[in-house]
């Protein structure tokens, strides 16, 4: 019999150490079927790290609030901070398996071969943000097994352990299931398989793994210092897709119609509230373009139950030890309710590429990560529309001068206003690269021209109302 | 009619963004029966709120995840940073008469009036820490809310609004019930009566009250900057309350014992999980008393997926953010689990004292704070027991040495480990008016001599049995 080499286990504290102290997220996802060693395996590795910067989250059979947020909701809740490991007992795997074989979400989801895709986009976006994701399947020797359970069920007190087993997903579906699963995520992190039949050779081939996993990442992150970030900017940029800045509206007209829309948003709230439709509403644009004005609009008839705005500014010291979408995957709807973003995950590829705040390759590769973001969140019945303001560049002078000599709203301009207006064509390149890569059948762009607000108001509220109309009773109508 | 006066919305606009600036928190509460005019007030005053600190948070009926916790846990959930706002849209008011209506817990908690208790105690540690608590209870002349019931009951698409409405709590004990905590919890934080007949009066009131509390806040936060953090300690202090370090265990007869108690532990989680009582552990003690090799004995044989290890180390600035209850309030297990504190909230009254990171009010007041917070668990069905480990001064240096010369346990040795040990006599001082004062019927300090780390295992593993054992099976038995 093999016994526990004390080595492997000193090794793999001290390397956790380095990689804690380096900043590294580590993911360990610990897989197989009931009574096949995952408790066991996973508690001596909790035994081994230090607490203060290990957590744990098994998965467990979704409840009605938790089906309410999308599939990974509870996973982007618990990716470890840089420096931090978690230990998943049971993942997004079983998770996914769960659905199917429930049909949770079916009338939404419809393919659940699509939940995968999100996985997949999941896993590649941690990984290429550093996170290390070492994943366990463990299997064992069937007597073994039944021998476990047959302990498990003649204490009294430990029996109900026992049913438990017995209620889950049926084992051949779960087996199977995760066969092609492996199959489809091997390539972004690589699966190991481990036999717990001999406790000794499992434990050690586990440590094993986690070494050398942390080896190579603790390389690869002294190599990823080096990274550019000079937001590789286009020498004499222009674009004439910001020239539309004009749409008019007089003041009699948007009286008349204001109230009118927004008795109408007020009952569309409540129909998507009772369909479960929750929506996604997104506000970027230049800088006293008027968002807040806008959002104010679309707000001020609504319940206050079921809407909330999220008012980005600079991440918090928590956040940034986070990969950047955490604070917003954390901050999604629950079906049926209203969040809008005053500002968004955009931020990477906007100030963070001017400012040289993420490297190239990091918002380079947040296009395609977006895209896969907000596809989850359609996949699974959001609606996300995306309004981008446009104003001119003598426009934006003229707002920034009145907000400095009126008392009122001199809180609202500050001297990075004034350093973010320098860079006027530094930003007009990163929005259309934005708007040209992130335009999506599932959440496309809304340009709204914004020198007039009145008619960037009303806009706003008919592009909401119409696309929510055609969602709720497929009713195509232009306003 | 009275019109809303648009220079008030600006004041407190204005003292929002100060109270925000001088990290003052604001929570407001809007009470009312169901169309009394909750949802328009206090969207009023959301749209008058910068969103980047401003939180909505709507009480709902309480579903079988939340009811897995302390009743005050979405609330502690809840409460704004320092100078942030939080609304609350019902609140714990309403909640505790949801909960006596329907009868929740009513196995655990019995007396429902110790929910007031827990009220009371909540808000007045918020209360002294600089949380201001604006408490507005709604009401509304009867006809005119009958006709704002029957117009949300007309369009088909609001219809269930008012369905909502007439699911609720009956209105008549909604009534009754505020009457008598209005009364009850006056004196902590005020009550200010609306009658939201007249909606500009209303909102105009609503204004003037949320100005005249800021104003106040402002002046006292200036002056509490003032408040002394010199630990209050006495010259020579001397106790014999830590002289006994010294049980003894031979390693034969521990070796026996310890997989035997392991055992039982086990059992015992499993019977917990099954009652679903939540079990806290909490330790304490000298740097070097073996707190986490005693914590590890205990975790050794449980299952992972029923226990978490909370290791307290130095506040994140997020967390420094909260009051310092925040971090542990919003940490307890869920029903059924078990949750480690490796170093607790007795921080406040340890290491905060000490260092002068909390003022004499502060860690003065703590040790009734922590009393109220403690008995709340344990009205909820928590058992907790607190482990205090004493270790003589000799053997810790001979600890420390020992971990300076050992390669694999020097990271656990640092300066401040060291400086620690110089003021050995405060922190002698420190926990033994900690132990005087919070060693409450309800949760108990367990002293364990630790100069033996055996015997100091077994004591601590021999009390968790016999603690759970007691309540779950109402056996006393010494070991």
């Amino acid at each position: 019999m093999t016994k526990i080499d004390k080595q492997l286990q000193l090794t793999t504290a001290e390397l956790v150490r380095k990689t804690h102290e380096a900043g590294i997220p580590v993911m360990i996802v610990f897989e197989g079927i009931p009574a096949s060693g995952k408790s066991r395996l996973s508690n001596e590795l909790l035994l081994t790290l230090d607490a203060k910067y290990t957590n744990f989250y098994a998965t467990k059979r979704p409840d009605e609030e938790l089906l309410r947020y999308p599939f990974l909701y509870p996973y982007w809740n618990n990716i470890p901070k840089k420096g931090g490991v978690t230990l998943f007992f049971r993942s997004w795997y079983a998770q996914k398996l769960d659905f199917e074989e429930h049909g949770y979400k079916k009338d939404i989801i419809k393919d659940y071969d699509l939940l995968t895709q999100e996985i997949k986009g999941f896993e590649s976006m941690l990984s290429d943000d550093g996170y290390v994701i070492i994943k366990f399947y463990l299997s064992v020797n069937e007597q073994k097994r039944q021998e476990h359970i047959e302990q498990t069920k003649k204490n009294p007190l430990t029996r109900w352990k026992a049913q438990e087993y017995e209620a889950s997903i049926p084992t051949k579906v779960y087996q199977d299931g995760m066969i092609d699963l492996m199959k489809a995520t091997e390539e972004i992190a690589p699966w190991t398989h481990i036999d717990y039949t001999e406790r000794g050779k499992a434990v050690n081939e586990m440590y094993e793994v986690i070494i050398k996993r942390l080896e190579k990442a603790l390389k690869a992150k002294e190599k990823s210092k080096q990274d550019e970030r000079d937001g590789a900017f286009t020498e004499d940029f222009t674009t004439d897709m910001f020239e539309d800045t004009s749409d008019n509206m007089s003041k009699a007209e948007y009286k008349e119609l204001l109230p009118k829309l927004q008795a109408r948003i007020r009952e569309l709230q409540y129909a998507l509230y009772e369909r479960k439709i929750p929506l996604m509403l997104v506000y970027e644009g230049m800088d006293a373009a008027g968002k807040g004005g806008n959002i104010k609009r679309v707000r001020e008839s609504l319940d206050p139950t079921g809407y909330e705005v999220n008012a980005i500014s600079a991440p918090t010291e928590t956040e940034l030890s986070y990969h950047y979408l955490w604070r917003f995957a954390t901050d999604v709807p629950r079906s049926g309710h209203i969040e809008i973003f005053d500002r968004s995950w955009y931020g990477r590829v906007l100030v963070e590429r001017v400012e040289g705040f993420a490297t190239n390759k990091e918002w380079q590769r947040a296009y395609d990560e977006i895209n896969k973001f907000e596809k989850a969140l359609t996949i699974e019945g959001a609606i996300v529309i995306k309004f981008f303001l446009v104003l001119d560049k003598d426009e934006q002078l003229k707002r920034f001068e009145e907000r400095q000599v009126t008392p009122e709203k001199q809180w609202k301009i500050t001297d990075e206003d004034w350093r973010n207006r320098e860079k006027w064509d530094l930003y007009l390149e990163a929005s259309k690269d934005m708007i040209d890569n992130t335009t999506t059948e599932h959440a496309p762009w809304v340009i709204i021209p914004a020198n007039n607000k009145r008619a960037a108001r009303i806009k706003a509220l008919k592009t909401i109302i119409s696309v929510c109309e055609e969602r709720l009773w497929n009713v195509k109508k232009l306003w």
